[in-house]
């Protein structure tokens, strides 16, 4: 997958109005399971304004590339608009629907399952909603994993809970088994939450169902608390997750400050995507190195992060570094590289590393030096969501509702100009979100550490 | 000034794709005090990408609007876009600055001021900053009000803290004697944090600096608590606001519980808008009554408030009421209507009514009821802003800078469809955002509550 | 009930080393049911230290008291220690027990119901344990209030909750129907969560049960979170009903500060007792007037509170009083004294009355002055017990279970000397503890603020 | 040093009343520079109930020992009771007092600073007071580390950051440079904020004062976050702690259950004692292994640790294991035994141990398992204090003073019985307090837990 040096799109883009190349070639067709000829139940629950599936928003909002294309005879790019339908494909009497959730634990997922059953439940009157224990496993006979029954009594309070009720796992199965238990189960609707790897793996059921000539609608929720998915604005939980992140920095640099050249160092998730990293330390103005896995940074030489460490600290006897898990991983990562059962490659530990690094520099230097060292990757990411988040969940649950509903499929329901929107699967794994070196965010990241390129 | 039912844009509209009707009439001409001839600072800050004039953002994101309007033959509406000029008007050297906060309190207001001094000081280079005291009454010396200097090392840790360090007033001041200090201060620019009323001054002071042929920008960053100013995406703050709302209505929920038949009833801020009621409810799902002064209600009757929580008690023995302060004033204000110093009226107290009526019904029933009242409002709004918030301040106040400093006046820096846009004070006056009752925000509130329409 | 003037023995006492006279009659011998003769199932736990019945803990601690005791030949008072019996009264296998919640509600509630049922069920193998609805009420069949069964997998998550998940009310119900109650349900003990108005309800119900010749334990945890029981070091819920008010208390700060010549109001629980308010003061340093029920205090003349606010707002612009709700009850109780279900006294809202006179005070001078008023109360008393409280129920809880398996009655369990011991409810309701206008808390509290005796 | 297995005296003790033997020798007397001539500036401050020092406060509070020494005719046991003297040995006029942090970061030490600084300055009207930078580094010139100046307005806001501003250090300086730096400084008082190890330092500093015939004071404020100084009841900042190690505890519970056979592993603070973890899992209720220093367990075997998590896993998929940093050394600790510079042995990280060492087995087995580590020992310690503790601190800093002015040198301020007392330095470092396994508090884990012996 092609790492796609796109700007953060939570609206700190520096640069021009759109992030997105106008040129880009972008599926945005959504699949359906055929015609919509149920009527929906929302149509006798008062004044209500149902979306068409015309009803599309433009993919490109800068003035100028919409000029552009007209004058050069072409169509805008445009996403079809999330909402109810007036007219359904379903027959809610006879539907059975599922839910999954799959990879690491993120703020929110309780909210997103808890609304998906309220919504179908309380929306369209569908009575069972079965819950997926531990990710693609559950579907595998083998593991011995009895499904949930999920309703609304048994979900109510779910979001006062961190983590997943479900349980979650990383790692594929064999997709017809997967189809094997849908049918099975007799499932019309199939909801995954989870991340690139599991649309991948999303868009494989997609094809074996339209193979055995199935009717199952097939719906993805982004989950990422790196923030790192393709043509999604943002991810449910990441403000949750910079907030806790702010807390641990905020530790560090008390830590800092408490004893006599004295660094605090924190390692934040962020694989590929440095959004947490930046995003606290722009919150914060507490951090004096930031470093993602988006800019590269030398550790010897004059510009290089050890002598840039020990001109602050001659300074002002203290610096706070805030590290992305995924950051300078040409120190870590070995000859031979492993992958985990995700097909993750497993990074080395930056966090450590650099701990060591810097301790083995200062000794060499014969000069005092204190590390506090504070890895809080699963306190930030096991927490409950916040309210806004809780709201943003909520929105997403009940709009991949109503794209199942509508017989929709092989999609997943995305904020994007501010609207919910319908992205094809397809689309969002093309790249990987992220963070743009000349963005607004990076610009305030550079602003409020001070930090010179650290490169020679 | 119109209520206008404009659909609540962080992005819940349930409807059509775009909250705004395509044939409205908006200003979104931006005045300037002159040609930009000066190089901004920042071009030697390495790789920046410079926002040019022309980078406008659409205001209709619908395909639909902009394939109509291009039958039409018409020129699509559009903002200008936020962001760093690479020419400016102003000579950072000999700029000097000053901050205003007026009106009621709302979280953030501490980290908009200090972004406007970070970026004032280390991005243009701009020392002498002043701090005015008590919204515009610090302009008017018979106050004795003296202006604070603010540098960064001042404003360094002031986020930490809820409120203004300015403090803050309301009410108007004779704009002649404002600007008569703007220019004994010597003041190039004014930025100005306020809502609507502050807007209307803000027009008043700019024709004053005009008539006087002066050159000062005035630039406003938007700031209440109600969301309620048009052509804003989200007011600052109000994230935060609806967080601890939640936290009071929790509250409420574990009182009415705590007892046999008994109410909980909190009052919270909108005195024309319900967002936050309506937001909050929202989140938590455990309010049965979400009461905002775009839905009228009827107390007495079949479909009445009193027998719906009459029906409600003595079906469950609990129930909780959230109200916005603005929702049923019919029932509260008097014949003579009072006004505010700000020339807001002064609204009844719905809350305080609310609880002696209810009590009353239930005594004449000779039906045992409690009732706990919760008024959090003064705890809702001067807390300090969470993460989120903070990091939208900062970009507010950056952009508010960047606007100045390239000679823009007249105008607020807001969030439209996601990207921060510049908006003629005179636009944003125009109107009052509300809350669209057939929009999902507001469907979300129903479907949590289950309340009927109150209506007989 | 007389008012002590106890000093508040949380370890604030300015004095002599002990706060309860030398010479003062206390009651200590504890009511049992019978001969305990049953071996405890804790036998077969390990090795645990069993408490016996003269293991006690002296009531005074001065050495000086002592000794004066000593020379004049006299026993000194103690207390009976809380704890495990190695032999107790009751047969385990046949004991049902009943809890109920009276009064107000308080953090940790619930935290003392878990405890009590996880104590009888994996401590001593207790099955059957009821929780009485709402209060007294619950035992009286005209109300048609169910019982609850609590069981350890229903009360595992329930101190997540503030308030009490058996409901509470206030007042009298007839004692007999009560002991009928209890009769019915074949309870052999029990547990009551309250404060004095029910310890003297408990005092009665163990005379019906004597003048029955049943076998029934009646034991008290003592709940107010005014913090006023005497013999009672502290109450639960007082500590996290502290942080409660310092959060509002911050509040009314920033308010204060945020406009001119502003002051922030806030009303906190306290109706004969102070010790919140003081706390709380103590805690911040932000308040300038602290008013208990204790402290006396005048409003008009040179010394009075409104001319020392009038003299604060023309020094620092602004201002923050914390007042206790019965603080001040001269000004506010009218001739006719109502009183409550409980049979206390309706005080006056003397927050209410504060605002509108300290307005019509600086109107009458034709100065300006802005008043915030926050009355947070059930916002204090609502919200979950911090994790100190926690730890306090639970052993208050446990050691309740103790008292009753071993067969005594007409006991609450308290504090004191920083040991859990046994105390006759007779004993208990004999005073209310106060706040010592010459303690160290009091000081603290004057220290801090800096107001003087506000009395002419 | 001993380790004495002291039951804690926070009032968990399940056994007999007193933790201390009966005849344990310890010393009460506490030294004093001279007679106090000087009249307390306390005298003219209102009512006040001046300490006499023959108020003092039993050491043993059990009846039965209180009789068993007067029938053998024996002195009871008493700590000198602490407050403000009428008469005090130093005229305040003429003070300087310096104050210094040792050791680790603990939640509370900045209250502590602030109280001694507010006390001394309005309540003696001392105005010099001297901060020493970094812990006893700051006293040896080579370090180059100025002295700052506390007063009332640099402290007023400290309470709010966590951590030192003073800044600490651990390891020992030369006793007789500090000593030279007291006197140059001229300082009659020096206020010490630290554990045993700073104990010892400063029993060393009272006795160069006293060869060298100066008249320095020097108090001791007892600060260890592990709870296990001897004579102390309760150290400062614990409470925060075991709250903060909560937060962590539940992360670790949310991902055990997020993950198929999922151990959740925390480690906390507690080198000696096991207080932190204990408290956090009897506070909890979802921790299924508490491994704490005082408790020895096997691994391997039938009853160990291994087999037991095994076992869990297979009944309920997941686990969730705390331990103290100093429980089970015996598998970490190497041949060689190095030392810190405060003269502590380096530990082994029994958390990394266990995390590889459970994994090593599982795949032994060839058994599913993942486990969560997470060691949040920065952010449990750095976090500013709960308003309990914050309320605990002023008391302490406060009776220092009171002390200090009253000429008493080379003792501590402490917590007994609930009173605050004068502890003479030697005996506090005679022995470490540590938890006793036959305690209620320990009970409490085994109950909550659930866990076997883990010995085989």
């Amino acid at each position: 997958m092609e790492d796609a040096s796109v700007c953060p799109r939570d609206p700190n883009a520096f640069c021009n109005v759109d992030e997105i190349d106008l040129y880009e070639q972008i599926e945005t067709k959504i699949e359906t399971l055929g015609p919509t000829k149920v009527e929906s139940p929302y149509t006798n629950k008062g004044e209500i304004h149902f979306v068409k599936d015309d009803d599309r928003v433009l993919v490109h909002v800068s003035e100028k590339s919409i000029k552009r294309l007209i004058e050069e005879g072409k169509e805008p790019l445009s996403f079809e608009f999330a909402g109810p339908r007036e007219w359904i494909y379903f027959d809610p009497s006879k539907v059975k629907a599922a839910i999954v959730t799959c990879g690491g634990l993120c703020p929110g997922i309780n909210d997103v399952i808890r609304a998906i059953v309220m919504s179908l439940h309380f929306g369209y009157g569908v009575k069972t909603i079965f819950g997926i224990r531990y990710g693609l496993r559950g579907f595998i006979p083998k593991y011995g994993l009895p499904v949930m029954e999920l309703t609304p009594s048994f979900v109510e309070k779910i979001h006062e809970l961190g983590g997943t009720i479900l349980g979650s796992s990383r790692g594929p199965q064999p997709i017809d088994v997967v189809v094997d238990t849908l049918e099975r189960l007799n499932c019309s609707i199939l909801f995954i939450i989870g991340g690139d790897g599991t649309f991948r793996a999303g868009a494989k059921i997609v094809d074996e169902i339209k193979k055995r000539g199935l009717k199952i609608s097939v719906i993805a929720i982004p989950k990422t608390i790196d923030n790192d998915i393709y043509l999604v604005s943002k991810t449910f939980g990441f403000e949750t997750a910079v907030e806790m992140a702010c807390q641990a920095i905020r530790c560090a640099h008390t830590e800092a400050v408490g004893a006599p050249n004295c660094i605090g160092l924190v390692k934040v998730m962020g694989r590929h995507s440095g959004f947490i990293a930046a995003a606290a330390t722009a919150a914060l103005r507490e951090v004096n190195f930031c470093l993602i896995p988006e800019s590269d940074f030398d550790l010897e030489g004059e510009n290089g992060l050890l002598n840039a460490l020990r001109k602050r600290l001659l300074l002002r006897g203290h610096a706070v570094i805030v590290v992305a898990e995924g950051a300078g991983q040409k120190y870590v990562l070995g000859d031979k590289v492993e992958k985990d059962l995700s097909g993750n490659i497993k990074l080395g530990d930056i966090g450590i590393f650099l701990k060591e690094r810097i301790k083995a520099y200062f000794d060499s230097l014969n000069m005092d030096c204190f590390i506090r060292y504070i890895d809080p990757s699963y306190i930030i990411r096991s927490v409950p969501a916040n309210v806004d988040d809780r709201l943003y969940c909520a929105n997403l649950g009940q709009n991949a509702v109503h794209a199942a509903m509508a017989g929709k499929t092989g999609m997943l329901v995305s904020l994007w100009n501010d609207r919910y929107v319908h992205i094809p699967l397809s689309s969002a794994i093309k790249k990987r979100k992220q963070l743009d070196l000349s963005s607004r965010l990076w610009l305030s990241v550079l602003e409020s550490t001070g930090q010179s390129c650290l490169k020679n």
